[in-house]
């Protein structure tokens, strides 16, 4: 008999030799009907391997990241069987799952394939699918495998093979395939009920351009066929909404090549976009009593050799800057906290002044390699909606609280109602990675824990992922297409007041060292507006839009009323505008559509001579007529739905 | 005869061997009365010089510039002679006019002076002073020169004679002293009436440490001690109102070592100032059709090469930011004029769509050398309240006008009622140093011009001072302590739109040029605060202060009183803190006044059970007791004098 722990701390006892189906089987029978691969002592392995010691288990479905992995390589053995059948000459090399799909890498030889072959391909695999044919691993010795590869010519298994370092070599079988294989796979290729091939793409054999260049066919597979299609959706969706797109549409920003790659330039209507953000958290941290700061953006190297980010970050970084004659040195600034203690150094402070919080939309430069940069995502100059608190370590859980605060009303104003939080401990077998005394990180950690516990987060707790410095928060959001970003980041910070020697006055009137408290809800204002723009395609929270209601005129004869609307809904706060261009209404309506314009308050002779407006949804729906008093009504209705007040 | 011409182009005839003096007695007695000084065929003479050939005279009186600077010279002269009767050991070297007032350097030998010594040699002075000796110039030859000094064993005067390279040389005598000097004098010394040193300093010869150290004696003089009484007042309230003084004192910005020097770090208070600030302009100008943008604060080198400013400053500013691998070069960004012209190229343009009116508070950076630097005035990096209007040539009459509109809204609303404004026009005699066509350069120089007369501007025009680039109009504010400031300037540029290829396309279909202006009616939010600081020694205009009201209780009992006043005043706009520590109410009176709170509302049982407030102004006027909102009303109505709608 062996003993199987599972996640949950139970202990199981099974005959030696159980499988993972059959403790999935043990557990209930929808669970046997969904488990596709597991873990055994951290080890991947078959559900039909079997159990011949004590150890934890955990099984895995298509809902699971590790599921999915056993689903796409699996895949991957299937698209390299057809492959196979269908150009038997090609040689195989490597084919591993991805984040979304797998790939296989082979030498075509003379040969090549275009997305005109996909259909075949997609057949062919569907065909095997259908054969349920069990995945069985197997080992054999290194002469046996390499006799295999040589006799079938194909010299990048044979190198695989013989820069295997370990002695034991596996292969799995399927059908009549058999591929050099680490395992974790499904019971049987029955499982794979939908295939779509993506793209194909050249690779260079082991990413070297100094060798053979391959192909590589990209696929993605689902056990259902209505997986397939929704995934399709999703990508075409998430096609339309690529903020790269949207922002050029909406004219929100732009690149120049001469300004520099990464260095996003704000257009007006963007700018105007990032300032309503700005202002809105503005209005609420000041509530929650944050103190606005400026500072400079550039600091002496010395500056950054004090805080430690030099030796961390230094070399691969942007370089100083020197002047001409003095021999100084200044650095882009990379984060704005060193500036800030230095701004809670100019005064000295009792603990009666604590908590002081200091924020600033301080834009910040780093360096990223030309080929990672991707739109406003990843970018080499950003504006963080940074704030640090200072406060005495009595404060901290009360502070972080207030920050949960904030940033849950951030999530909630802006339309985020999908997220979980990560709460990052230090890991206790290795206390000296970590600065700051045990007293401290167990204030630290618990305040972090209770707030969580308190605000009634969705939390997942990750033992040993603290930064050195402290433990943290971070926040995940799941978009509209269900995909997730990291969010906001609070963060407890021990080492910085510690080497910018900072101070506070306690009531024993001794000297004490304050904490710090790194927080912003945003992240930075070019990766959440592109996040709001993949969120939302664009169609903001209605208080955020930048053109509320657009005034469209029949004809040229109702410019004069459209300019009193206009002037009535600027009383009400309405952001509006006019097109009173000699254009149709049909064309007008399809560009304010397009501008993903909320209301469209369309006059001509009825309306001016009623003194209304008739009034049309973004999308088509009709809300009839009525006056601009009565729309502004609705329109602030809708608003207050998503933008509460902040309360403290 | 010879023909005097006079500044307002007005010829005279006078006997050869007339006196700058007779013609200013020609002209009336009281010019006569008040000229101390005059340039004749642009060199600098005293009035008692007989003028023997034709040509154009100007008489300088103390409300000249010439006119201080040859009473000065001459009072210069006066110290000169007093230290050397007072301490007959001692070497004289040189002493000039400077900007106020004048210095003699000397070689005190072993002995030593102090500011005990300052009345002694001041009376001296002023004894030689009233003795009315006349200043009367005359040419020796440098061999009589040479032998005067050396039987002094003065072997600085010897050193500036043999130096000397030009065949004359001069002496000016008055009384009994005599000195090496180019001319430049007052009749005669009764003239100045009014004399008080004002520091010693150490000063090496000829500026070189490896020279001699002497003594640098600086004093100043006037016509009348009422002038005299007057400037050491401003000198007393300068001090009072010097801004790195009140910036400390009001908690507005600080400096950090560790941070750079030059560059100034916004406390919480001095933000919030800049940020009212800030909100004001955009508000007009968004009035005023204006659309924010953001650019990031690099940029690089190359976009720097096409503006040309690469060629002009790159070797005196902050040197190349380079990035690890890829071999880039960046910039600090020393102006947001080339982001300006990329993201007016992120669009194509046509006429009708212009004016487009960029706006951006763009953070700057320059490299000044330390030694240059000076609180908020002279700093390495600023924040530009800039914008870039690109027009057609057709257009620029207007939107020039439309500036200065906003220009004198914001020197009205920020209480500078005193300025004039300079033209600088092209060298029509050196147009090639200029670029742009001269159709172009007349239509820019009329509409500054028209545009200056149509808003009823105090001007006056340079020809030649205009940049390169194009013509430009410039403000000179006069601030309390009646000290000049240049604020606001608007540009016009021919030069970046054809660096920068811009291109509109014109009614006839072809593309066109665009014109630029460049305007920055603060100039930056550092100077400008600094100004305003020195200005209004802290009082600020109402609608700016950080405290419009501070709510004083006289003791606990009122606390909760003071929250509802707060709540009431904040409901009513009115920005107010609360003082309810457990201070006497003259000490809480003694420290809003320090921080220069307009009103003070003083509660406690009476007004408590009233529901009323007791008003303060600061400075200790008492408005009574009311109620909030009637006190509320006093307020706004005190802000809208200063404060208007900015109409367009």
């Amino acid at each position: 008999m062996i003993q199987v722990t599972l996640p949950d701390g139970s202990v199981k006892e099974f005959e030696s030799g159980a499988t993972p189906f059959d403790v999935a089987n043990s557990i209930s029978a929808g669970l046997a009907r969904n488990v596709i691969s597991a873990k055994y002592n951290k080890q991947t392995i078959e559900i039909t391997t079997p159990l011949t010691e004590d150890g934890s288990l955990v099984l895995y479905t298509w809902n699971d990241d590790e599921g999915k992995k056993a689903f796409w390589h699996s895949s991957a053995h299937i698209l390299a069987q057809a492959l196979e059948e269908l150009y038997p000459d090609i040689k195989l090399t490597i084919g591993p799952a991805i984040d979304k799909g797998f790939y296989y890498d082979v030498d075509l030889g003379e040969r090549s394939l275009s997305e005109n072959d996909f259909k075949k391909i997609e057949d062919k695999m569907l065909e095997i699918a259908r054969g349920k044919h069990e995945f069985s691993m197997r080992s054999v010795s290194k002469a046996d495998a390499l006799e295999l590869y040589k006799k079938q010519e194909n010299p990048y298994k044979v190198e695989l093979i013989e820069n295997l370092e370990d002695g034991t070599i596996t292969f799995c079988d399927h059908d009549t395939f058999t591929d050099l294989c680490r395992g974790g796979h499904l019971p049987n290729t029955g499982f794979v009920k939908a295939v779509k091939l993506m793209s194909v793409a050249g690779a260079y054999w082991r990413g070297d351009e100094n060798k053979p260049q391959l192909t590589r066919v990209y696929g993605i597979s689902f056990p259902k066929q209505k997986d397939l299609k929704e995934y399709l959706e999703l990508l075409e969706e998430a096609k339309k909404r690529d903020h790269r797109k949207l922002g050029k549409e909406l004219q929100l920003f732009t690149f120049s090549q001469k300004v520099g790659q990464g260095l996003p330039l704000w257009l007006p209507n963007g700018a105007a976009l990032r300032e309503r953000l700005e202002n809105f958290l503005k209005a609420a941290q000041k509530k929650a009593g944050y103190e606005m700061v400026v500072s400079p953006h550039i600091g002496q190297k010395e500056l950054y050799v004090t805080s430690g980010h030099y030796a961390k970050y230094g070399e691969d970084s942007f370089q100083p800057i020197t002047t001409p004659a003095e021999g100084e040195e200044f650095l882009l600034k990379p984060m704005n906290c060193p500036h800030h203690c230095e701004i809670y150094n100019a005064n000295q402070w009792s603990y009666r002044d604590l908590p002081k919080r200091f924020a600033e939309f301080g834009t910040v430069y780093r360096y990223e390699q030309s080929g990672e940069l991707h739109g406003l995502t990843r970018v080499r100059g950003f504006t963080q909606d940074d704030a640090h608190i200072f406060c005495t370590p009595d404060q901290l859980d009360d502070e972080f609280m207030k920050v949960i605060d904030l940033v849950l009303y951030v999530f909630g104003s802006l339309g985020f109602e999908n997220f979980t939080a990560q709460v990052s401990l230090r890991d206790p077998e290795n206390k000296e990675k970590y600065i700051g005394s045990d007293e401290n990180w167990a204030k630290a950690e618990n305040a972090i824990i209770n707030a969580a516990k308190a605000k009634g987060l969705n939390y997942v707790i990750e033992t040993g992922e603290a930064a050195f410095y402290g433990p943290k928060l971070d926040f995940m959001v799941k978009d509209a297409l269900g995909r997730n970003w990291q969010l906001g980041t609070i963060q407890v910070d021990y080492n910085l007041p510690e080497r910018f020697e900072l101070t506070y006055k306690g009531s024993d009137n001794e000297e004490h060292r304050p904490v710090m408290i790194h927080r912003a809800p945003f992240g930075s204002m070019e990766r959440f507006v592109a996040i709001l723009l993949e969120h939302t395609g664009g169609n903001f929270p209605l208080w955020l839009m930048p053109v509320q209601a657009s005034v469209l005129t029949l004809s040229k004869n109702y410019e004069n009323y459209a300019q009193n609307v206009l002037t009535l809904l600027e009383n009400h706060e309405v952001r509006a505008t006019i097109d009173d261009r000699g254009e149709t209404m049909g064309r007008k309506i399809r560009e304010a559509e397009m501008q993903k314009t909320p209301f469209m308050l369309i006059i001509g002779e009825k309306e001016s001579n009623d003194g209304t407006v008739s009034v049309r949804k973004h999308g088509g729906e009709d809300l009839g007529t009525m006056t601009v008093a009565e729309f502004a009504e609705i329109i602030n209705t809708e608003i207050s739905k998503t933008l509460k007040k902040f309360e403290v």
